[in-house]
């Protein structure tokens, strides 16, 4: 039975699937990733886990290791300057380290990225050749497909919509530049606005008693009716479908395919986005892109996307 | 001898050209687009002229057809809803009919994206997969090339980045928004500029006594060392300058290339352009783009980029 394993590597633990092209997860374990010092001696540690688990499983044929980590180049295989890795200094081999610990054909990439080929295999986007996949999580992160490929430009750093200028001037981002789209739209993006509004308003409402303001804290008082809350999903759709209008007009995507963190909140941000990109576009692009919700099973998706990527090579 | 035949539709006139796949035009011709009231009289003309010329040239192999046309829809082969075609008015099976009139394998598509393909066989992008062609004529054209292919969009309508939104509520365009790059970079952009500023300031300007006021004129006027029209050309390059640091975050190109109309102003242009974008770009994306200026002969460029066409597909 062929197989393909998908690690991904965050920054406090990885985890790792052993997955089917059906996209069925047959087994997963993890580590962590902190413990360790230096890349040589976690690549050795996780090989081993994984040899172990293979031995006790003679009837797979693993047909490759896919691998989506934070600064992933996918060109040259390596992690580079990934300032959430401990061990992550300077620019690591990692997929030629796997490749040779493991014997098996290697393929790394960053998370958005590998979001985006798990889309295309196991997600809503298994049957589009253009599409765009935006992660809202802490940034706001983005991979797109370009006639059936993964755009990586020429030096596989392509896709940072999050870092796109949507406000001259605006809110200062962890870039040290101001005003990026990311600043305004993501699950931190959504609480800053929030911080700002609570502070400079006297409006009511429920954000003002809750105990820990989050996404999912301004999620749940919209869900409630809350219009303060509801006000801060319209300014932070209105901000998204900006940009989108803007990116539609470069690349004309069949859909946007949002995921993760404030994507939760579903309608609450999806709906309003809509009705925004479409009052700011072109009328060329109007009413032809679709806006969804990944289908890729949120707990399993990390270690699916990196997986989707020995998936993908096999099918080119 | 393997030719192509390039064919550019303009408003007024239709040029064609026998092109090797060195980019020597061997004989171009012209008709005008104007005379014909339907597309059916207009595409059994010109076919009869190139049946002509090709019967006195036996020696010539016709590989193929390329059509470069206002509103081209590469994957239908049509022009759609031409507004400055006469009789361009609906959806007009045009590669179809120039397929089967003159029975060789016929590609249309619009003049930006046949620019683009034109700067990758015959041009500056010859080596390159990720690049962008940028039209600063009446409007602002743009082809984008990602991975070595036209990006196209699910419906051929990708690369419009003069109608991106530069300036929320800015100024009037034609496609109807407001504050689209094209309004500001262009050459009928520059030219709404100086306007304005003639009127607002005091300023003396060589260019309150040019005859005409167009991009030519403040080119000159510029390259006398005028104070004001060089800060035209740096109010123009900060606005591109600021689009191409948010185009480059997404796509990541090796180059950009210029082509046509205000690019003729060269580094009057090119070098402040490339100091606010680089200015403007997070640094992962600084100092690796190239901005260069087209070096397919422009009096041919239209048929050359439209017979690239045949040699692209050729390759593929």
């Amino acid at each position: 039975m062929n197989i393909a394993i998908g690690i991904d590597i965050g920054g406090t633990n990885t985890v790792w699937g052993f997955i089917l092209e059906s996209g069925e997860v047959l087994a997963t374990d993890h580590y962590s990733t902190i413990a360790f010092r230096n890349p040589e001696d976690f690549v050795a540690s996780v090989s081993d886990q994984i040899k172990q688990t293979l031995a006790q499983h003679p009837e797979w044929n693993v047909l490759g290791i896919g691998i989506g980590a934070p600064n992933g180049n996918y060109f040259n295989g390596t992690i580079e300057y990934a300032p959430n890795l401990v061990w992550g200094d300077g620019i690591i081999p990692l997929a030629a380290s796997f490749e040779k610990a493991l014997g098996t054909p290697t393929w790394l990439t960053n998370d958005a990225n590998a979001a985006a080929i798990g889309e295309q295999i196991f997600g809503v986007a298994k049957e589009m050749k253009d599409f765009i996949v935006i992660t809202l999580g802490t940034g706001l992160g983005s991979g797109f497909v370009v006639n059936g490929e993964l755009m990586y430009g020429h030096d596989a750093f392509a896709g940072e919509l999050g870092h796109t200028t949507i406000v001259r001037n605006g809110r200062l981002c962890g870039c040290g530049r101001c005003g990026c789209l990311e600043t305004y739209v993501s699950a931190t993006g959504i609480v800053r606005t929030a911080e700002l509004w609570l502070k400079e308003r006297s409006t009511p409402s429920l954000l003002r008693s809750v105990d820990s303001l989050d996404a999912a804290a301004i999620t749940a008082c919209a869900q409630q009716g809350d219009a303060f809350a509801l006000e801060l999903f319209d300014y932070t759709a209105n901000q998204l479908g900006f940009a989108l209008a803007n990116t539609i007009a470069l690349t004309s995507p069949e859909a946007i395919i949002f995921f993760g963190g404030l994507s939760r909140a579903g309608d609450l941000i999806v709906a309003p986005t809509k009705h925004y990109m479409e009052a700011y576009a072109q009328n060329i692009f109007q009413n032809k892109v679709k806006l969804l919700l990944s289908t890729v099973p949120e707990h399993h998706a990390a270690i699916m996307g990196a997986a989707a990527l020995v998936w993908k090579n096999q099918a080119n």
